[in-house]
């Protein structure tokens, strides 16, 4: 076993976020680096990674999991390697990607571990982005749910991001037109220029509807929202029958308490015999594997693009959740570690 | 032949409703009974049906068809006997059902035909109710868009309505717990006394809600919604994990210009990783016979019931929808005929 640090840095909830978690709500403390027992290993966190469902983590209101403790490690994913096991299933050296939280080293017995990872000749950050959960989620929300035909148009909110840039380029494998909604003339373009949508409008721009109309001649068989509100109101509006509306996120809102109001969906629905469903990727863990190894082909062929946007050190996290909501990243945004 | 009259009377739009079509909106007129050309039979109408869904034939907002012309005779199914043709499929006694519209007599091609109504040992009026697009509507949309499964906790809405009787005991058939809502406490008792509802609640009650959660301490598996609005603002809030809403109806919302609004539905759809979809019957038309013999052997065999109201002649059409939606029925309206 190599030596390790006796104390390491981790991020703490201090308060609770009515709303956005802000970097105040957050504390860095040093602790010590705790030893593996029986059945339990060590794992040096190399990247922890930042998620728009993080706010419903903290949030009191009720969710889809339990709220992170006051005073507690602050839930996330992260990727690093096994320094020191005894546990029969990891190994020194071993990559892991799972719940190991924000800090840089974390125990595990192996309940919080999603999968080790195996594609060693792709960097490990794509652990947490493309070959994570953004590209699974972005692979079976948009396949199961969105069912997308060759030749539909597939219209992606948040478009620049890491699940919706996947998503539109998985649409265009299937044959898809592929419409992206972002915000900003540089995001708009990279969803374009890199990320290869047909095209891609502006949901800043005082003309966005109109340019969205433009954008979907033939209107919108499949609507891949990651942002609720006004945005999804707009594209709701130009839904074809029999249209598959994948919820997967809430971006644009920024709180759910008390619950805002928006136009009433269910004779929209009615009309065009339109599906609008809910998309968590829990529902799909046991075809995980599945997914990672056809993005990851994709990824080698050069058909699947993506964007990083790496942050160093620890003391970046706590107010990396509320730049992510004001749409300051560009790329799956990580927080790599720098070891001693 | 037998000897036809020379008039008859039809029921035309005269007045665009904005929002339920009332009595005055129509016209009682007498005209020429008109002779089939070749290709074309006469029916006698023997009973006009009345739905909710006639107020968006009526109304210019965009819907699913296009509006009926002012001064055109208003579209509704009825059924009735052909008396005389001239058409290769249709021969004199045939019974039929199909949109043959407000009038006593009907001059068709065979477009407009949506069956022969082969079920002699039952009363054709059923083939406007519980073995027409009621109970068609409510056999695909609670299976194929509902699914289901024994023991999950199914709610429907206007459940003593044509089609959410049939929907609550269609439910029962496969096993499920059935709640029903209706307004007031004779509809109320209807559900549970004669369509089996395992327990019912009155949406006008002013402890609606409170009634609601005490009859769904399970939760929400299957949410069978004829109504839109408020009531199911209430059973959203208590939809389990994978829960299914089949929005068939929007009873409850009097206009939808301007677009009413109400509690945003994605993020609730999204912690739950439900499903809400639109259904229309026309998805299912090349599977008709197959919902008509399972539903007319379940009534043959007892099992599911139905309620009819009746009145008697044409002149009580025009005020038939408006009351409808005031919910004065109990049953499905028709309008019978009465020849001379």
């Amino acid at each position: 076993m190599s030596a390790l640090p006796s104390t390491h840095r981790q991020v703490l909830l201090r308060l609770r976020p009515h709303g956005i978690p802000e970097a105040g709500h957050f504390e860095v403390v040093t602790a010590r680096v705790p030893s593996p027992k029986e059945g339990e290993f060590l794992v040096r966190n190399e990247f922890l990674s930042v998620d728009p469902a993080m706010r419903g983590w903290v949030n009191a209101a009720a969710n889809y999991s339990d709220p992170v403790p006051i005073g507690g490690v602050m839930r996330s994913f992260a990727a690093g390697v096994v320094v020191a096991s005894r546990h029969s299933g990891y190994s020194e050296g071993d990559q892991v990607m799972g719940l190991l939280g924000w800090q840089e080293h974390a125990l595990s017995d192996g309940s919080d571990i999603r999968r080790k990872v195996t594609e060693r000749d792709l960097p490990l950050s794509l652990s947490l982005g493309v070959l994570g959960l953004n590209g699974v989620t972005a692979y079976f929300a948009l396949n199961e749910i969105g069912e997308p035909k060759a030749a539909e148009t597939v219209v992606v909110s948040t478009a620049a991001g890491s699940v919706g840039s996947a998503v539109g380029q998985i649409a265009r494998i299937a044959g898809c037109r592929t419409v992206g909604i972002a915000g900003g003339a540089k995001k708009v373009r990279l969803c374009t220029d890199e990320f290869g949508f047909d095209q891609a409008v502006d949901y800043k721009s005082p003309s966005f509807e109109e340019a969205l109309l433009r954008a979907c001649p033939d209107g919108v068989d499949v609507y891949y929202d990651n942002t609720g509100g006004s945005i999804s109101d707009a594209v709701l509006r130009r839904i074809n029958r029999h249209a598959r509306i994948v919820v997967c996120g809430t971006a644009s809102v920024a709180s759910w308490d008390p619950w805002p109001t928006g136009p009433r969906v269910e004779r929209h629905l009615l009309n065009k015999m339109a599906r609008m469903q809910g998309f968590l990727v829990w529902d799909y863990e046991h075809r995980y594997e599945e997914a990672v190894s056809r993005l990851a082909a994709w990824i080698r062929d050069g058909r699947l693009r993506y964007r990083e946007e790496i942050l160093d050190g620890i003391e970046n996290a706590p107010g990396s959740i509320a730049s992510l909501y004001r749409g300051e990243n560009t790329g799956k945004r990580l927080i790599r570690l720098v070891h001693a």
